[in-house]
């Protein structure tokens, strides 16, 4: 297998998942500065002309948590279980799309992607739009997350590498946070997973 | 079971899988329009104060994708197929959340929603700009579709519900549909399950 990635957010997930099951994928990271992911022969792969890209040696598999749910699929691994906890997996990998990742991703657009790919600066209002939505939302993970190492049942899952992705990039993005110790705990464990910490090969492999 | 539900979209395709599926539920309308889903009563139910909810009998389940990936756990539908298909309708619901519901969206918001709840006029610049992002989606979904009955595999799933969810809606909010024929197909085939027919119990139950 091949996954096609860059050093951004669905692709860290992606790719820590990939580290922490040692899939046997190959990594080939796409240059986006460059618009590689626009050329016809990237989206021959994916007509999207978005990373991540898995070949699965069976055909080319965009979005990347249905990339995600592959790799834990061909791994037989508990990330993605098979009972009935899967749907609480979803419940939150859906709720992570519809209400915590939109807030937080507001923070990484402004204020790592947009001085990343020199398309303008931070916009203030964009970003005070963004904090009450994004502290609601954090107030209930907080929430959900007191007493549990785990966002789903007690070991770790797809729930916990979807809801983390902008947490790695909180300092640098400016996420606010600092008023939600159970969200910092449950991240900092996750932290000490190497997977989790370094999930994209070094560069110049 | 009970379903929380209100005449939307969300709860539409919900609802129509609970219909489909015969599933032992029993649905219980939210009034939005007197802010039921924001009283104390619903949001011990969803803190996110949302449509559509499932007591399972065993606690509240919220996100609709979770929600119906529960009541086909449940019936042992291949609604939700327990195996590589799974990973594909996976594809299909994340991609609709990322890019195609969203332009779709505005349509249903500007057009029909702000006229139903009363908060203000369909704004011209929104649907403007919605219009080529949703055109670009649509195009890609209806190569998709070609030749095809379903949008995964040879059987009706969770992606077809999820996918659909906006074009029931299609003439009232006028989503640009006209040059996209293997969608109009693919929906008007959907439309002969009375389930996607008429996902709703009649109003005076
Ligand atoms: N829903 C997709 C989103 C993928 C996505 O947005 N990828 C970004 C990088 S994190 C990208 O390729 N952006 C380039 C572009 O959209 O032009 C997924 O989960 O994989
Ligand atoms: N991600 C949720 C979204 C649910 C949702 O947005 N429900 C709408 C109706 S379709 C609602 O309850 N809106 C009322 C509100 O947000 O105040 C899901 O898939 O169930």
């Amino acid at each position: 297998m091949k996954l096609y990635y860059a050093e951004t957010a669905n692709c860290y997930k992606t790719c820590a998942v990939a580290q922490y099951l040692k899939s046997p994928v190959e990594f080939v990271r796409v240059n986006l500065g460059e618009l590689e992911h626009k050329q016809p022969e990237f989206l021959a792969k994916n007509p999207n002309g978005k990373v991540p890209v898995l070949d699965t040696g069976n055909g080319y598999l965009w979005e990347s948590v249905a990339i995600m749910c592959h790799l834990a699929r061909e791994a037989k691994s508990d990330l993605w279980p098979n009972d009935e906890r899967q749907v609480e997996v979803l419940r939150w990998i859906s709720w992570d799309f519809d209400c915590f990742l939109p807030g937080a991703g507001v923070y990484y657009y402004e204020n790592i992607i947009k001085p990343q790919f020199n398309i303008g600066k931070p916009n203030p209002d964009a970003l005070a739009e963004a904090e009450p939505q994004f502290k609601q939302h954090a107030e209930l993970l907080n929430t959900h997350l007191a007493g549990k190492d785990f966002v789903v049942g007690n070991s770790l899952s797809l729930a916990d590498f979807s809801l983390a992705v902008m947490l790695p990039y909180s300092e640098q993005a400016k996420i606010p946070i600092d008023d939600f110790p159970e969200i910092q705990r449950w991240h900092n464990n996750l932290m000490q997973l190497p997977a989790w910490r370094s999930p994209f090969p070094t560069r110049d492999k």
